[in-house]
Order: structure tokens, then C-alpha cells, then sequence
């Protein structure tokens, strides 16, 4: 079988890699051979053992019928939706990384790739190399899922980990993480949730069985987390981790990525560095936790490959991956329930004590704050509450 | 779409409860509806709702055609591979939490589904309602699979985390345990690291292709295990777990359960209390984990409707589950590696920094004792070594 690889970058040359080094139990388990026939790129790369098949038009490689799989993996929407769509109109599977490109367009292809007996598989979209697509549609069936909450970026963990092991301010330790490549130039995709919304939003397209936009989730970012603050998670045994969080209640459901206090024991507090994690809470099953090394070169081309073998196995029929283009816009956050944290100034303890009974004081030993968590309430009765208090230093949302 | 049910015991009737409870999202997923026909149990259920669909006799289920999908619930061998093996022959789909079944006769069951183009399906039968069957067959594709190693029994697991939080033996935890209905009566299966064992076969022989036997997997239970070793690992900051463990070094594979010594940082270090986990490491992938509550009625029920959801969706084809009947039989474990932890008499000191040139003293305020940490060495050479030295307390195999 005849597969193409568009773009020839990180993810692109792990999967050329991939298929060459693994080739013989990718045949195994294919039941066939998977050939590279082309590698796209309007780049040269001599000597590279992708040479001799790269191609820089895109038309050599749609109107070839041997083509019977396109590996997109140039990432951004443009021009990747127009190939990745022409290619589902001529017949061919379809597997990609692009999580941009299915958060924008996964309705849309999805639909088409049903019409045209072809598969549009995109598992290395969300977690890279952590199986989460596949398991979900094919193995967390028989349960209502309640929730599926998830450290979803690498860079952001990798950063919060470091200032939680430092000690460090959130500034400093950006610079030192792009100083050696860990985050990108233009960080704002990481740090803001932004990329973190787009997965969170495939994710629960797919629970739904219907659109998610990502625009209709909310997003804060990790931009304004201190030292202090660090500090006050060391004190409560607990550490802020970039959560991404759907919750499902009843027909209605909530969409949120925040940096939240997760406290010792809550599943996604041991998830640490570069690591990624996804926990799925079902009705029947309780929680279950899938985790590894999100990003990387390697292990995205692996979870990449692994809808190659699957589209291999299934080249005469479509298996079902599928939601339908009719949005659903998550609640507004204000009806959340959860417990929050809120660092103020000393001189509002009584007032706190008043607006918020049964606070629990959190020490971390600096005097002129005062420092709690709160019992559980809606995210709107937090926000009237602590409206009242002047000098807000932090708040976080409060996991165990 | 007609189901029946084999044995109402606890996953049973936890099946029966998925099915009822999530009918709808089962029957939007499945494509159908699944009906449970019968439940087969020699004992009599009045009043319970699956009264009405109760049978004695395990003939109306077999000889019934409208029953596509049989579910064995019963555990063992005797009659349950008699059932199954029916139930197959006469084209039924077989879903099963059975592990002694699968890990005794599931080459064979396996070769007749395929030859009447149905499906064996036995996801429950290792980590309760974690998936890993599936993820293993259909995600982890595009990997050679270099470790599986998970704390696969809940029983044993729960016993070790109390025994590290009380720092207290392992007979009066397993007494306590037993009393509160976490051990069994007769905790053999579980504490000798059989039931583990099982387990590990079971998912050798999915990565191997080939028949992995349980009688060639190397067990060692936990009963040895006392509250000093306990101390030891506290202060190595490190657990005592069970871990069942296949690691495959080109055609070769070592296939061993038994407890280890874990450092903190270790991906299995903090899977405590009954939760299970399966860590897998792919040449391409680097580890990924799955965690859950392994055991229990309802994760185990999800585990296995996921399967009938899985059978109806492909009614009339075989889903490629499979490994052959040839037995491969694992390598010594002589020749394996790793790192071992020894306790020994005080006196020893001077002898085991002979024995062990470079080893790494173990303090934990003992000071009859002298205990340490050894480099990498092959099990042979470890047993050679340890031979020369009287009086050993204890040993575990370290894991970092």
C-alpha cells in the first residue's frame, strides 16, 4: 500500500522514520506493506533517505490512484485543510497530527471521509504518542462519561514543573525554556491554553458525537502564576498544573483550561515535566488514566503511524470516527461547581471569614496575606463573594 | 441485537446493571440494541430484575440462534470453557472477564473464532475496566513493544500500600484485609503473584504472536515481605510493588512477577491502594501508562459490555485478535538484569563491598544490619554473588 507524507518537518520525518525502522512489524501488523511513495515538502533535503521521493507539487501526489494514504503533517490550516480535503474527495485515507487543522475543519472531513468510504484518523492530535482517540471511541463505550480532564501541553507542564521545583517566577523560566527549545519563540499557543483548548475541543466533539468549536472554550492562561504562589501550593501539598477540563452534566457540559491547585492523590498531580496525561471519568468505570510523553518527534510519528496501520487494515471501509457539524456550545462557567483558593491581603481575614464561612487558612508564611480555600460553590457566587475583597493576589481553582 | 449472560455472580450482574443503565449511549454506539435474553446461574435470583431472563440450563442459551453474543462472567475453567467453546462453534461472539480461560485456552478459542468469523473478546480479563487489550492490539501498532509492566492485582496492591502507610507486616494486613472483604479466604491466586501471572501470559502472548503459557511465567509472591523491608524502602524513598513484568530483547523475552523495589519517579510508583496499571515501552513511543481501578464489579461490567459493543459493531467479521497456538517459552530469568537490593547482617559489611565493588549503603537506622544496593548485574551473577554471603534478610530487585 501506497502511503504520501505532506511536510517533511519534526512530525513528518519521525513518520518516514518510523515506517523505515519498524517497517517489519508494521507489515505484520497491517497485513501489508506500507511503501512511502512521495514525501512533500517545498524544501530540498540532498542526501536525506527521503530524497529520492520527495516532490514538491501537491498534484503529483492527489491524482495518483496508487495513493491509497495521505500522512498530513504540516500543521496550521493553510494549506493543509485544501490538500487534506481534496485528498478525502479523490478516495484516499487521511491521518494527521494537525490538531489546528481538526479542531477548525474535523466535522466537515470527518463527514466527507464517511461519504467516501475513506478514514479520517487524526489520534497524534491530542496527546502525541498517548493512545486517546481510538480508546475512547473503541474502548470507553459502554460508560456516560462524565468527564474528561487532561494535561494537554507539553511546554506548559515542562514550565510549571520547573518553577514548582525552583521555586521560580513564571517569566524567568520561559526564557531558559526557550533558550533551549522547549518553548517556542512566540509562546503564546502554549502558555495562553490556547492549544490546549483546541485538543480539549476534539475531545469533546468526540464525546458529544457533535462540533465543539474552540472558541467556545474558555481559556486563562499560566502567564501570571508567581513564585508565591508556588510557594502556597508547596504548602497545601498540592502543585498548579494547566488542567483542560470537560464536564458533562446531564445533557449540558462544561469546557474550561485553567491552571488549577491539584492537590496530592488527585490523579494528574504525579504528571510531571513534559509528560501529558488524560483521565476519563465514566459513570460505570470510575477514573482511568492514560499517560506518557505527549509531544516529541518519535512518539507523535508512532501514534501518527498507528492510524496508518488502522486505515491499512480498514482501506475498504470507513470504521465510524464521527461527529456531526451541529455545534453545541459548552454552559457558561458561572454554574460550575468547584473549590477555589484566594490569596488576599492581611487585612481582609474578617471580611473573608464573613464571605466565605468555613475557610479553611492556608500558611505559607508570609504575614501580610491572607490566604484560603473555600468550600465548594459556583464559579458565579465565587466571583460576587470575592468581588467584595480589595487586593486580590491570586486565586486558582482547587482539585483533590 | 440478543446477548446472554454466563453466571450472575459479581461481574455478571454488573454486566446486567451496564447494559440496563446505559442502554441508550450502548445502543447509539453498538448500533443496536443489546438485549440480554438469558442469564444463565444454577442458583435462583427472586425478585431480581433479571429473574424474569433466569435459566438453569445452559443448552436453551446455546442451541438458541437469536443469542449472537454469549458474555462469561463465571471465572474458571470448569464449565466455562466447555460454554465457551460451544458458544463459538455455533458462531456466537464470545466476551469474557475470565483470565484462567483465556490464559489457558485462549489460543485455541481465539483460532475458532477466527475460523467461524467471529470475535473472542477477554478485555476484562487483565486490568479490570483499564483498557489495555485493545490498546495494545489497535493503538500501540506502530511500536515494537520493548516492556509491558504493570501492578496488575488489586488485592496484593492494597495490602502493599498499607503495609507502607502503617509500616506494618504482611500477615496482619492480609488479616485485615480478608476481614473487610479486600482478600479472599484463600488468598493464594492473588498473594503468590499467580493471578498476576495470569495476567502477564495473557499480554505476552498478545505482543509475542505466540502462545505464552502461565507455567512459564516465574512468580514470587509478597507473603515474605516484613515491616522492615517496609522501613528500608521508605528510606530509599522508594515502594514495595508487585510487578508483573515482560521485557523483549530481539526474539527473546523474559516474562517475571514479583515484588521490586520502586523509586519514586518510577511511572508505577505512585499507583497505590486497588488501582492497577500497565506501563508499556515502544521502541518509537518511549512508556506510556494506563491506570484505573482495575478490579471491582462495575469497571470490570464497562470492561467487558465495551467487548459486546465492540462484537456488535463487527457482527459478521473476525477483528484480527489473535495469537497462534505455537508455545514460546521465556528466557531464564538468570539472564536478566537489574539492580537488587540486599539486606544482610552487620557483619557482612566488609565481605558484600568485595562482593559488590561500588555498592550503595541503605541507612534506615537498623544497625545489626548493613544493607545496600547493587549495580546492574544478571540475575545469575547476583545469585552467585549473594550465595557468599550468610544471613540474608532480604532481597528485592530495584527499579529506578
Amino acid at each position: 500500500m501506497k502511503a504520501a507524507i505532506l511536510g517533511y518537518g519534526t512530525v513528518g520525518s519521525g513518520v518516514y522514520e518510523v515506517l523505515q525502522k519498524n517497517a517489519d512489524v508494521i507489515e505484520a501488523r497491517s497485513g501489508e506493506r506500507i511503501d512511502v511513495k512521495y514525501v512533500l515538502d517545498l524544501r530540498e533535503f540532498p542526501g536525506d533517505p527521503a530524497a529520492d521521493v520527495l516532490v514538491h507539487d501537491y498534484e503529483c501526489v492527489v491524482n495518483d490512484p496508487e495513493v491509497r494514504i495521505v500522512i498530513e503533517t504540516m500543521g496550521g490550516v493553510k494549506p493543509a485543510y485544501e490538500f487534506v480535503r481534496r485528498a478525502l474527495e479523490k478516495g484516499k485515507h487521511v491521518c494527521t497530527s494537525n490538531k489546528e487543522l481538526v479542531a477548525e475543519y474535523g466535522s466537515e472531513l470527518l463527514l466527507l471521509a464517511k461519504e467516501r468510504k475513506v478514514n479520517f484518523y487524526f489520534e497524534a492530535s491530542v496527546g502525541g504518542g498517548i493512545p486517546i482517540i481510538r480508546p475512547l471511541c473503541e474502548c470507553l463505550t459502554a460508560d456516560r462519561i462524565l468527564e474528561i480532564s487532561g494535561i494537554l501541553n507539553g511546554t506548559t507542564n515542562y514550565i510549571l514543573t520547573r518553577m514548582y521545583n525552583e521555586g521560580a517566577d513564571f517569566n524567568r523560566v520561559l526564557k531558559e525554556a526557550q533558550g533551549c527549545g522547549y518553548a517556542e519563540r512566540n509562546p503564546a499557543a502554549d502558555i495562553e491554553g490556547f492549544d490546549a483548548g483546541r485538543k480539549l475541543a476534539i475531545l469533546a466533539s468526540i464525546v458529544t458525537g457533535r462540533r465543539v468549536e474552540f472558541g467556545d472554550v474558555v481559556t486563562e492562561g499560566i502567564t501570571g502564576i508567581t513564585a508565591e504562589d508556588i510557594r502556597y501550593a508547596r504548602a497545601m501539598q498540592a502543585k498548579i498544573k494547566l488542567i483542560a477540563s470537560a464536564v458533562w452534566e446531564g445533557e449540558s457540559f462544561y469546557a474550561l483550561v485553567a491552571p488549577r491547585m491539584v492537590a496530592a492523590g488527585h490523579p494528574l498531580y504525579a504528571v510531571d515535566d513534559v509528560v501529558n496525561a488524560v483521565m476519563v471519568r465514566g459513570n460505570m468505570l470510575g477514573n482511568v488514566l492514560f499517560s506518557g510523553r505527549g509531544a516529541g518527534k518519535l512518539p507523535t510519528a508512532s501514534a501518527v503511524v498507528s492510524d496508518v496501520i488502522q486505515a491499512a487494515r480498514h482501506a475498504d471501509e470507513n470504521t465510524g470516527l464521527y461527529w456531526s457539524g451541529t455545534r453545541i456550545v459548552p454552559e457558561s462557567i458561572r454554574s460550575m461547581q468547584s473549590r477555589y483558593f484566594v490569596r488576599t491581603d492581611a487585612k481582609n481575614r474578617q471580611q473573608a471569614e464573613l464571605l466565605f464561612p468555613g475557610l479553611e487558612q492556608i500558611d505559607a508564611g508570609m504575614e501580610e496575606e491572607f490566604a484560603f480555600l473555600t468550600g465548594r460553590m459556583t464559579e458565579g457566587e465565587f466571583a460576587e463573594r470575592v468581588e467584595e475583597l480589595d487586593r486580590i493576589y491570586a486565586g486558582f481553582r482547587f482539585e483533590s
